[in-house]
């Protein structure tokens, strides 16, 4: 049966590759991992950082071993891809721990290569003391370094997105001072101003010396360790900086194949995975999505998106039919007691798109105030000027308040309207909501403007 | 304008009336209630007894005299309305106070009657030691019963229902030993046995003397006091008892005059809330909804759809136009830490109704198995055969786990299907979910049957 090659041992990878063997169960598999890890939960590195996972290997799901026995798939690891050959259908491996390159022939491939660390630019980014949290490794050496006696006790963030408010979070739980410098208005630029608002008061108010409007501009560096960062306010002085500055597609290897690519290089896939050249096949964070409420093509880098593109290549790999519909931009944080989650399109993004919309914001409580536990949650829904249908829901609030952004996922996706999402029959009592759901409330708001 | 006359002033009927004030600002409108109280959080009396909630006023929205004065809503209490004359377009009501009957003319007139608990049929049932948890005044009566001085260690609760799981836990709270007695074979008969197992479980472990397939056969009393309660499974002493066997639409009024009655003797109403005579409406427990799985009318009574009812009722009483499009049987509880929910059928409904569905059960972890607080959760999933339409989800875990519900209720009323459902962009990071959705998961399983 035709050869399967895999470049990319982590979410996409791995889900598509185990999905063939379901249902392929003699069918060939190579998978190159330039790596030492298969698998792994990326998005478990900050709780790892911040000693909530005791263990690095709690976070792997299966190994190269586990796969290698369990599986029947060649699993690589430590083996770099320099090269895909359309051509000739082979790609070019260089094996890291003997040195040596190799071709490798290919009937089908799949790039799952995943999404690199946007980097700053700025010298004395290579400094010892200054951190990537994207794998498994970056998660240990930041961890060496805080055990190693006392040495960190101030640590400064760049960018309030996920990875900003999480490590923060981590930090905090390990005793830390914690700065954070961010470019925007307010933490959070996937959120509209308005409702992110509340997420840079919750960092403010949970300890962290929060830096808005503040651009990084370089580093004070000598002798490989960063002693200071250079911001458009000024200098601040730090033991330890992590950047979580976001990521790109890691999609050199298909640009340099000719293969087409979409927003910010993302390799450009139609609904089953396929890239524009035969035989090569691409998921995850390197592949684009498609928005299914801006209807146009994104990229999007979540481990969520990843396993379920990887799946459908799997399934299309492996000789059967599946489609990926599109995403809805649907994403959750929490920092300390402060949950956010967000779905659909926000008021920036709209208005680049030109859409007409109308918008509400509440402030209600995740509980009934006189239940124990309850808290503020905010919530912003937006819809179509004239139809009604829900474009996005934002929310911001106590526990319990951000997983509820899921019933938004599910009428944005139904595309129901204002009218319709109103009076869907969801679920109250005293310990879970108050008797109006509030993104209905919300949406009752909202349906005044339509 | 026409006079509008409300009979029932809690959730029903007050958020009619109020719905109604906010369009027509000089209409009159005349609120008759029976007991003291308006507007009040039924739904919160466990957790006033449980002691987390602090005073009965907290449940409180809104008291006769905000209505009266805010709203300018004469609110009659303590006025019990004892006939409904269609013809003359009036009622007969009693003055509870005076102890005198005067009747009312209205032009409009709005049921709000609510439920009324089931009664046991057995001698004894009035004994000042058994309870009833339908009211404030209930709840003041076992309040001032617990606090007066160590004489009530052993509460038996006679339902394993949403209101016995509820103050099963209330009681544990308060310190007492609790049995409880429940004629099927688990607890929570809206839930298929394999899924309210767990909830039984949970009970036991809570210490809950649990004792299923056990009906009540009566009491034994004396001089106004119960010192047992007599089982199908033998005698079973007890300080207090709390009768948890559910309600029935308050519907006597609605029946001597004539109008026509739905299932479990509901009003029947049409989607605007109107009954079948002429300027009389209904909404709240008393009424009918129409299901939108099963699509029948059912008698649902719970406060969220009483409220959205008596909202619709009033847009349309207030010279607006709504509908009420139904329900979906959404309902959630918890005990301790084991929380439930479900919406749309059960296996035994959809016999019932001889629909031909697929199903299927998973267990899996509210978070991922990495992440501190990661509990059991099961998930139940049905779905049409052939089609693969969703039909019902059922829900039992631990924290977090009940309130996901939510999305399946959308999906539900937006008529997914499950090749759909699985595709739907959740939200997805460590402190919230595991990577796949539990419910995705189930639906996944689901499809291969379908």
């Amino acid at each position: 049966m035709a050869r399967l090659v895999v470049i990319g041992g982590d979410a996409a990878g791995m889900s598509a590759a185990s999905q063939v063997r379901r249902m392929q169960p003699e069918r060939e598999i190579v998978v190159f991992e330039r790596g030492s890890y298969t698998s792994y939960a990326a998005c478990g590195i900050p709780f790892l950082v911040a000693g909530l996972v005791e263990h690095p290997d709690k976070l792997i799901a299966r190994t190269p071993e586990q796969f290698r026995e369990k599986y029947r798939i060649q699993t690589m690891i430590r083996h770099e891809v320099l090269a895909i050959q359309p051509k000739e259908q082979r790609i070019l491996v260089r094996d890291l721990e003997k040195n040596e390159e190799r071709q490798e022939p290919y009937d089908e491939l799949l790039i799952a290569t995943g999404a690199d660390p946007v980097s700053t630019g700025f010298a004395g980014e290579e400094s010892k003391n200054v951190h990537l949290v994207n794998t498994l490794v970056h998660a240990e050496a930041i961890n060496q370094a805080l055990s190693s006696g006392g040495e960190v006790r101030h640590v400064l963030i760049v960018g309030g997105g996920y990875i900003g408010l999480e490590m923060a979070e981590a930090f905090l739980l390990r005793g830390l001072e914690v700065s954070m410098i961010h470019r925007g208005p307010e933490v959070m630029t996937t959120f509209d101003p308005d409702m992110a608002r509340h997420v840079s008061e919750a960092l403010r108010q949970g300890g962290i010396d929060l830096h808005l409007h503040t651009a990084l501009e370089g580093f004070t560096h000598q002798n490989g360790r960063v002693s200071a960062v250079l911001t458009s306010q000024g200098s601040i002085a730090a033991d330890m900086v992590v950047l979580g500055i976001g990521v790109r597609p890691a999609s050199r290897l298909a640009k340099e194949a000719g293969l087409a690519l979409g927003p910010k290089d993302s390799i450009r896939v139609n609904e089953l995975q396929q890239t524009d050249q035969a035989h090569i096949w691409a998921a995850g964070d390197c592949a684009q999505s498609f928005h299914l409420v801006s209807r146009r093509p994104v990229s999007i880098a979540l481990g969520t998106i990843a396993n379920r593109q990887g799946r459908i290549a799997g399934i299309n790999l492996g000789g059967g039919y599946a489609t990926f519909p599109g995403v809805l931009g649907t994403s959750i944080a929490k920092f300390m007691d402060c949950e956010c989650a967000r779905t659909g399109l926000n008021e920036r993004e709209l208005k680049q798109l030109g859409r007409q919309y109308v918008q509400a914001q509440i402030s209600t409580r995740t509980l009934p105030r006189y239940y124990p536990g309850s808290s503020a949650m905010h919530v912003k829904v937006l819809a179509e000027k004239g139809s009604g249908k829900l474009l996005g829901v934002q929310i911001v609030g106590g526990p319990g308040a951000a997983k509820r952004i899921d019933s938004a996922a599910m009428a944005l996706h139904a595309g129901l309207r204002l009218d319709e999402l109103i009076n869907v029959d969801l679920s109250y009592a005293p310990p879970f909501s108050g008797v109006w759901d509030p993104i209905v409330t919300a949406a009752k708001q909202a349906m005044k403007e339509v």
